[in-house]
């Protein structure tokens, strides 16, 4: 068969979603394109460690090229996309290129969203690529730095107070790590200050922190996070971000550093469908994982919006876009093979977040964790779902090494020095 | 003793030089303030290894403030000096404020030059720090990708040449890695161009690479490079670099990307002292090492232009600046005690420079060892000096990981996705 009459399947996106319908397509009697504007798979659940200084960008990304080197019908583009027609079924790419698909699986996921406050975003980064957490750890180690110069008392208590919006698992994960960075990493390294004096608070404006949990482990995170002395506070919108903190529930936080953890938008690209979308913009898929009206482009993962029947949405965690993704493999397979493509059901396996050293909640087959256990087993999923051993292997040595040691491996301010903090 | 009779000596510059001249004066009563306008201390003779991919900024930096954390005289200021005062004995800080000494150890080393040509710089960079590193491995990583997508075997060709302008060991270092890349590294990753048809060049205005090193060195190095594919050319000055390439030796050398490895400049604040300087702004320093005219500023490393009596000035390398800071440090103490500080000597212990995998040239004790065993003795002695547990443990990894496997682990293209790559 020439080259050209082999069905093309474009994927966009290679993250959780988008990888695993291009793997599962290995062997199969299509060419595959896997676009990213990245050259490098990255493994999100991890990032809150390099924004944290505990991790190193190349601990937790992979080359999307090398993950699929030895898959001889996927071919790897870099370029970013920025417009999908449909009718003619291609994909437009910044350069002006375009490429033709006859299937398309739309897996380029969210960024978090300020909710029309998008003029929060230089005082209250997010945390969603390499770039923000480089910039978090930044900024998290200037504080320090700038607090320890710093002459009024005032200025140096604004300084180290920290102030995460958002109780999700990223807004818990980031204040357990600073509240450990500031008792246990930084506290003989300031002559003037001490890093004890540390105020964390973590703002959630819904009733309970971890909300997609059962009720019993919320209450068991906000525990842990009390133990490492993070202020938890809940049922309190934040109104206002500004240079000097935030405005939540009605009362002004002077914060030196506010980090934004709270709300998602999907991708753009979910948009050029012309597609139901919700209100964050997640495209309202079909029972087999298709955009309505479009039964030749998929939609997954956190760019999806997919809802069993009588159920509630799916989150956008990375259990889900892996079996959509995997799902997607198999239907377009049942279609070469002049089958219909079967309705997606997702499994539950469970879903843990982590606090700090020894300290996580889960929630495995009905099972309700915290603790060591929860935290041992946090730790082994995460090194398993790593790609590659040199990455395994690192990440394992970096965590034995900082439970032993106390210290951090990636303390490194970098990036322009000429910005200044804001104040 | 109250707290500001104890004199205070500033050092400007957590580098080889001004960090051990830190640490020679712990348990000295003396008060000591490190001045440096990054966190960390970089571990510069590895830093092509960034720049290539091999290693990530973490494993070859160090928080100044962790080395430091048990010195308890020693204080670390995260400032950028703009100005000295040596009448009033007080340098200036970006900031506003400033520092009051009674001793002073200039150790702001040096950056690359373009010899007044300074508009080279955006297209051919130098590599001095780790934004250097990461804007070159983020060059040559996207040169690939681009040849990948380019229709025109000019274009493609032009993509995949890489000019390296400057024959020192930096220049040798660079062209090494980037061959091996092409040739080990991405061999299998693209599907529409051939990763070995890259063709590495370099540059050398001089009559020979390696020109602080033996001539039979340098023809070592030569002929290691010749076997990975480099192409040497040497007496040739470059005269022009433009969009597309460079002119050496009269003639247009299309290359899609260049590297500067050629001139260096010292620090502008050796400039603040008033005292004489070389062409390349080194200060030229007394034989005890301090600035003509000041007894209480010492100059060090590369910043420092310091001639033994009928020789050859020092060259910029680590060992002199260590050798100069432990020299400041035993100093400022035999001041202390009421005797004049003595003239430095420097030791040479040798000298070596990798040219790749089992590829090194090495001059010790008279001997010069060339391939395997001078890359050993490169190896160890590397590792040896770098700080810290965490650090020496995860290149050792990095090596051995890349030794058996032919891969590097931080191949990332990072930093800002709209900055086109130079034409």
């Amino acid at each position: 068969m020439p080259q050209d009459r082999v069905p093309h399947v474009v994927v966009v996106g290679a993250g959780f979603g988008g990888l695993e319908a291009a793997r599962g397509l290995a062997g199969a009697p299509v060419r595959v394109t896997v676009v990213d504007r990245r050259n490098h798979y990255l493994f999100q659940p991890l990032l809150y460690q390099v924004a944290t200084a505990a991790l190193s960008p190349a601990d937790i990304a992979y080359p999307i090229r090398s993950i699929l080197r030895r898959q001889r019908n996927a071919d790897v583009v870099l370029a970013e996309v920025v417009g999908i027609d449909p009718a003619r079924r291609e994909v437009a790419l910044r350069d002006g290129a375009t490429l033709s698909y006859d299937t398309l699986v739309v897996a380029s996921g969210a960024r978090h969203a300020y909710f029309g406050h998008e003029d929060w975003e230089t005082r209250a980064p997010g945390l969603k690529n390499l770039e923000d957490a480089l910039e978090i750890r930044r900024r998290i180690l200037l504080a320090y730095e700038e607090a320890d110069r710093a002459a009024r008392p005032e200025r140096r208590k604004s300084l180290l107070t920290f102030a995460i919006v958002g109780g999700g698992p990223t807004g818990v994960e980031l204040a357990g790590a600073i509240a450990e960075i500031a008792r246990q990493v930084l506290v003989d390294d300031f002559r003037h200050i001490d890093p004890r004096e540390t105020r964390v608070v973590l703002v959630e404006a819904g009733p309970r922190i971890l909300p997609s949990y059962a009720p019993k482990s919320s209450e068991n995170a906000s525990d842990e996070l009390r133990r490492l002395g993070v202020e938890v506070r809940t049922g309190e919108p934040v109104t206002s971000v500004d240079d000097t903190g935030l405005v939540v529930g009605g009362q002004h936080l002077e914060a030196g550093t506010v980090l934004w953890a709270a709300g998602v938008a999907a991708s753009r690209i979910g948009s050029f469908l012309g597609a139901p979308v919700d209100k964050n913009g997640r495209v309202v898929v079909q029972p087999d994982l298709t955009a309505p009206g479009h039964p030749d482009i998929f939609v997954i993962g956190d760019l999806a919006l997919f809802t069993h029947q009588g159920g509630q949405p799916l989150p956008g965690v990375s259990p889900v876009a892996m079996q959509q993704g995997r799902h997607v493999a198999r239907a377009i397979r049942e279609r070469l093979a002049g089958r219909p493509a079967p309705p997606f059901r997702y499994f539950d396996k469970g879903s843990m977040a982590v606090v700090g050293r020894s300290a996580a909640v889960a929630e495995v087959l009905g099972l309700k964790l915290r603790g060591f256990p929860a935290w041992l087993a946090w730790c082994a999923l995460h090194i398993f779902y790593l790609i590659g051993f040199r990455n395994r292997f690192i990440v394992m040595f970096e965590w034995a090494w900082a439970y032993v040691s106390y210290q951090r491996g990636a303390r490194l301010i970098t990036g322009n020095l000429e910005a200044p903090r804001k104040r």
